[in-house]
Parts: C-alpha cells; sequence; structure tokens
C-alpha cells in the first residue's frame, strides 16, 4: 500500500551535509522508501497522505553503544575514577537483573525512552544474565526499537558476586542464542564486555562461534590509559590491544569497538582494514576521563564512526544529547590542539547518529529508496521564538541542541507510525 | 507569619560540602527563613505545613551571566567562530529588540523558562535599547526572578546598524538609571559590553557614574585570545586585560567579570584583590572554543567564582544543565593536564550555581536563617527506577545530571512559593 508523509524532509545522504526538500514529499510503499519529491507527481495525489505542515521529517536516531543494565543507574556516580564505579554502580546495579522482575520493569522503562527519544536501532549491551537478556530484546521488539543485543560474557576480574564460571558462560551463550532465534527486528551479537573480563578459553569460543555462525560482535578498545596497560599484561604477545580480539577472531567485519580514544595510528588503520565500527562516545569518554578520541583523524582516515551513548558511562540516553556532546567534545579537543583539530560540525555529528550507524543495520543513506522508514517528525514551536525566519537547516541544528522528546511528534520505526 | 516547610532538605552553605536535614523542616516567618529542623520543635507543631513527603527541598539556583536577548537564537550558529558568530547572529539578534513589542513576548517567554528552570536570581545583560531593557527588567520581576539587570553599553566596534552614538550611550544610561528606580527586585548595573566596543570617554563616563552612585558592573574578561590581542592594541599603556576597566573605575568591589578563561596569576590576584566576582560559563567556553576557564585554580586562590550560563553563547539555560557543563569542562581540564588538575565535583559545581551566587545578592550560606526564601522542590519520580534505595545526596546528584524543568514541582522566589 502506498502513502504519503508531507513537510520539511532534512536527511544526511554524506558526513557534513543536509539534503533539504522543502515543503517535500516522502512517499512509502508498505512502509518502505520509494521515493522523495519536490513535488507530488500527479498520480500519487490520491494516496493517502499523513501532512506534517512545517515541521521537519528526519532520520531516526541509532545508538551503537549502550548498557542496558546501567540504564537504572543513570547520571550516578558521576564522581568516581572508573574502576570505583564499575566497582560500587555498575557491577552491582547489573547484578540486580538476576531478578527477572526487576528487569522486565527496568526493561521496559528503557525501551519506552529510547523510542521516546528517537532512537530506533541500536548495539545494546545487556548483563550476564541470559533470561534478563531475553527479556531486554522482548521489550525492545516490542516497543518499536531494532538491532542487537548481546548476553555479556565475563568469566574473570569482575567481582564475586557478578562473573560467570566458563562453562557456564559457554553453556549460557549457546542457550541464550537459541532461545533469541523467536525474535524478528531484535538480533544477538556476541559481546565479550572487554578483554580484561574473558579467558583466553572464552575468548577462543566467541571467535569459533562468530565465525561458525556468522554473528556479529562487540566489545570495547582502547577506552583509558590504565585498561590499555592491564591488557597488556594479560597479553604480552599483544603489541596493541586490537590484536587481543584478533587472535581470537573476534575482530572482524561487523564487529563493532566501542570508544578507541588511545587508538594510535595502526590501531585505527588495523581498524580501517578489517571494517570493524568505531562507537564513539563522547559523553561517556569526558565523564569518566577517558580522554578526547581522535573521532576528525579517523574520519580523514576512513574509519566507519558512528555515535554511542553509553549509557551510563554517558548520562544522556537521547542521541540529540549525544551529537551534541560529540561536538563539544571535538570543541574541547579543538581548544587543547590549539585550534589544529578542526570540531565537528552540527551535520557531521548528525551523520554519525544516523546514516554512520544505520549502515549497520543494512541501511542505504539517508532517506534511501527500498528502506523501511525510520524517521521522526519534529515540532519547534515550543522552542523559544526567533528573531527572525529561520532555515530548515538553521530550525534543525536549533532542534538538535534544544529539544527533548516532548518536541519529537511522531515516530517511524521499520516501516510503521508508532503509537 | 511562620509556615513549615517538611522534605528531605538539601543545602551547600561551603563548596564542596552538602547538608542535608532527611525528613526535616524548614520554618519561615513570612517567608524568611527562621530555623532548619531535623525534628519540628512542640511548639511549632500546630503551624501550617506544606509537607513535600519524600521529595528533595534545596536551594533555587543563581545565573552570573546570560544576554537576556540572545535566547531568541539559541542553539544556533554553534559552528561559526566568535567574531562570525556575533555579526551574523549576536548583533542581528540584538537589534531586533528595538521592536519593543517583539522584546516584550521575547523576554516573557525568557523570564518565565528562567522560573521554570529554577533560577530565581541573575545577572543579565540586556541589549543597547533603553526601553527594551525596562520591558525586560518588568518581565523579570513580573515572573518573580530577582536580581540585576544592564542596558548595554556600545559605542564603537559593534555593526553600523547596533552601536549608540557616544553622547546618546550616556543620555540613554542615565534616562534608563532614572526609569528603573520604579523595580522592587531587580536593579540596575552597568554594562559596558566589552572594552573593545566602549571609547574611553565612555568608560570614564561608566566609572564615574558608578562611583558617584555606587552601582555595581558587569563585562566581559579575557574571554579568547583573539579578543585580548586586540585590546592590548587598543590600550598599550595596560599590561593586562583587566587595567582596562581598572583604569576607569570599573573594576570594584562588586564588579562582576564573565569568563576570565585566559586570566594568569596577576589577573587572578587582581580579581581577588578587588573582590571581584568572576562568573565562569562552561559550556559557552566550549561552544565558542575560548578555552578551559582556570576555575579550580582559582577556587584555591580564594577567588569568588559562580556559574553562568551565558545564553547564548551557552546553548543550556537551566542551570543543571549549566553545572554539568561546568564539570564536564573541568574533565576536559583534568584530561588535558594529563590527570594533574581535579576535577570539579557535583557538590562544587552545585554550590557555584547556588551560594556562591546567592552572595552578591546579599545571602548567607546555603538556607541562611535570616534570607527570604529561595528554594526548589525536585521530586525524582520521573527518572529511571534505580536499582536500590538511594540516598538523599545520591538522588540529587541524580536530578542535578537527569532532570529538566518537570522535576522541579515547586518554586520558591524571595520568601514567596510562586505560582
Amino acid at each position: 500500500m502506498l502513502t504519503v508523509l508531507k513537510g520539511n524532509i532534512l536527511h544526511m545522504p554524506a558526513c557534513g551535509r543536509y539534503d533539504i526538500l522543502e515543503n517535500g514529499y516522502l512517499v512509502l510503499e508498505d512502509g518502505v522508501i520509494r521515493g522523495l519529491y519536490e513535488q507530488l507527481p500527479e498520480e500519487m495525489r490520491p494516496l493517502p497522505l499523513a501532512d506534517y505542515g512545517d515541521r521537519l521529517i528526519v532520520q531516526a536516531f541509532t545508538d551503537m553503544h549502550l548498557h542496558a543494565p546501567q540504564y537504572a543507574m543513570l547520571g550516578m556516580g558521576m564522581d568516581l575514577p572508573l574502576l570505583d564505579w564499575l566497582n560500587t554502580y555498575a557491577f552491582r546495579t547489573e547484578a540486580r537483573y538476576a531478578d527477572t522482575e526487576f528487569a522486565r520493569r527496568s526493561y521496559r522503562q528503557f525501551a519506552r525512552d529510547l523510542i521516546a527519544n528517537g532512537t530506533t536501532r541500536a548495539a545494546v549491551f545487556a548483563s550476564l544474565h541470559t533470561d534478563a537478556t531475553l527479556i531486554l530484546m522482548e521489550e525492545l521488539e516490542n516497543a518499536g526499537v531494532s538491532g542487537f543485543v548481546g548476553k555479556v560474557n565475563m568469566d574473570r576480574n569482575a567481582a564475586p558476586y557478578y562473573q560467570e564460571r566458563t562453562e557456564d558462560s559457554k553453556k549460557e551463550t549457546l542457550r541464550w542464542l537459541r532461545e533469541c532465534e523467536r525474535f524478528q527486528k531484535v538480533k544477538p551479537i556476541l559481546t565479550p564486555r572487554f578483554t580484561p573480563s574473558c579467558t583466553d578459553e572464552l575468548m577462543a569460543f566467541l571467535g569459533e562461534l562468530a565465525r561458525e555462525r556468522n554473528l556479529p560482535v562487540q566489545s570495547h578498545l582502547s577506552e583509558n590509559l590504565t585498561e590499555i596497560d592491564w591488557v597488556k599484561r594479560l597479553h604480552p604477545d599483544c603489541e596493541l590491544y586490537w590484536e587481543t580480539y584478533h587472535k581470537y577472531g573476534l575482530f572482524r567485519e561487523g564487529t563493532v569497538m566501542a570508544h578507541c580514544v588511545h587508538s594510535g595510528e595502526m590501531e585505527q588503520q588495523a581498524i580501517l582494514d578489517h571494517n570493524v565500527l568505531v562507537a564513539h562516545c563522547p559523553d561517556s569518554n569526558i565523564n569518566i576521563c577517558s580522554g578526547f578520541a581522535p573521532v576528525r583523524e579517523m574520519l580523514e582516515r576512513g574509519v566507519w564512526v558512528a555515535l554511542g551513548s553509553d549509557v551510563a558511562g554517558g548520562a544522556e540516553l537521547p542521541m540529540m544529547r549525544v551529537i551534541t556532546a560529540a561536538i563539544r567534545a571535538s570543541k574541547a579537543r579543538r581548544i587543547e590542539s590549539n585550534g589544529r583539530i578542526p570540531a565537528l560540525s552540527v551535520a557531521e555529528a548528525s551523520y554519525l547518529a544516523t546514516t554512520a550507524g544505520a549502515r549497520y543495520f543494512g541501511f542505504g543513506d539517508g532517506f534511501s529508496v527500498g528502506d523501511p522508514l525510520h524517521a521522526l517528525v519534529l515540532d519547534d514551536s515550543r522552542l523559544p521564538e526567533p528573531a527572525r525566519v529561520l532555515t530548515v537547516a538553521e530550525r534543525y541544528e536549533r532542534l538538535i541542541y534544544l529539544a527533548d522528546e516532548r518536541s519529537i511528534v511522531a515516530r517511524y520505526a521499520d516501516g510503521a507510525l508508532l503509537a
């Protein structure tokens, strides 16, 4: 069935560029984009029309790295250094998801808030618990979020109350993979927490599983200097951190690596060569003082970078806030480099939270013909009255800085208008 | 008349410290704080009680630097460098306030949004226009905001369409001062925009006026390096920027200087010696790439620092967002200094947005006996369900990171509960 959306269409087929159709038309066939038009073709005039008037129709967001069971501790413990934060807050909070009733309530709120804030596709870390992970997948799918979810694997160096035995980790991973065959839109992704928390045996098992079943992988890479030193001590045979994943077959096409704050030229080249996606998490990098990620260099090198909220190292779930966090982090880096390294523009950072992430889920660039629609309708009438008439691009940029979920007045995920 | 507020009282009489009364009582006499009690004294039990239950009662915020006529351009032009931003956005937007009808609408929204976000006292830049400045003062007073507002003086180096002749600037300043005698809670503050935009003659006039009428002064100091070079060329007799104000009697007890990003030891010492208040504007400093302000050093030296939103160089009006911006800016500085300079804690940054600013308006530390009440009641039930019971301090910190005006369920300004 054909339907038409009308409004000010702004999308980002290329990094740093807006394509704008003022009072344009977006035509769908069974939820799949069939075309974008400045004028609606004669034969389409009788089609059912959702007229969004002067509002903006933009791409929905993607979040390439976040920890669902840390949503319960969002904005907490932000004064603590990383390891204390992990022990005092993160592990204790995640352990709570052994309680499936709590998990159900918490994940329902999490999924609902993702959608409310316009994130329709995501790559998510769950906890160690198979049952709670399945609940998370269920809640995401019910809410309209698609993407990947990983049961976390962790069989060393965590907390006595929150760690698996190697055998259990393997067994539960297999059970989880069997159980999650029932989901349509939320798929499993193998998730060794990070090198320090997985034994060689477990890493080898997961790498083999990734190869055999062609499963994607997500983990953390070169987030902070203490962690990097630790990894070096654990794997003295590896020159660089990425090799500790590579030697077990976990650093491959379709792998998502969060952070890469301290990835130097050689590691960046390895990321590029393996077509690994870097999930840049600007708010987290500042909050837990990891450092300034070399985003500009990675983009210039051709590395595939997309944004992640990294809830709850990041304290912001809405990708609009993560976009501005990425801009601000890049400006901090511009300051630190005495103006040498240019900051990200709003258009660039927005691309990293839309098209760059969407590619991971198989989508084309911008609003692309043949893709199921993932879109948001934005209303800026809540924002301060401007001093003159604004362009569509100015209106979009102001929304990115100022809007919250109240300015998102309609959400399309996977071709369907969400209730 | 005596009244009682009940709730979880958290206030900050000292920098970096919370004083907490769980389920405590705050007793007012005609809106003025008479005492804080863990248990309500026997004789006060019959008094009228506002029971806020499990909610938090905290100090209302102060904003020590912001440009009211830039609220209309909040979140815009953020990709531009400072001078382009001023010319393309700031001056053009401010010029719009020649239209008193627009000014009335815009300032009404501005004042209402300040209160909605819990800012009850502020030091505000208006535009060049006397009439619009008076409208701003009226709207602030009507909304319940008290503090200082300045008609801006600017007789050189601005835009042809937005600049005063020296004589007009003087004459209009005097007219403005006469007219604003009618306000009770919003008082005038002399406001030379910054050294480059005022002739020596105008600076001397304003300095004389400050001395004669004992008026406070606000301006900008050492915000960015290009500006500092410019000031040096304009005043070759002055070694440091602050001296360009001092030589006209404008750098004195009660002066507010915004930014001080590049104030070195000697300028910091001058600030301390003259008891000048530094309005630290972290979001603005990052947005327009001014630099990282030496807040930790200034605090250790004993300099009086309080936070400002610097709307619209800052893109955030809510002081809760400015507090987290100050923490994040301090963490960027911690990163830049390889961990040498400690970041601000939530308690420290909160102090800078409450008690430190309130002192400027004559208030004591924290909830202080004898002060009219400026308080907010915060409700955290909208936030994600936590994984365990939180302490009052944890609940406060989480609100600072996550809340918006919807979590502020009551506002007291100058002793009165606002509608």
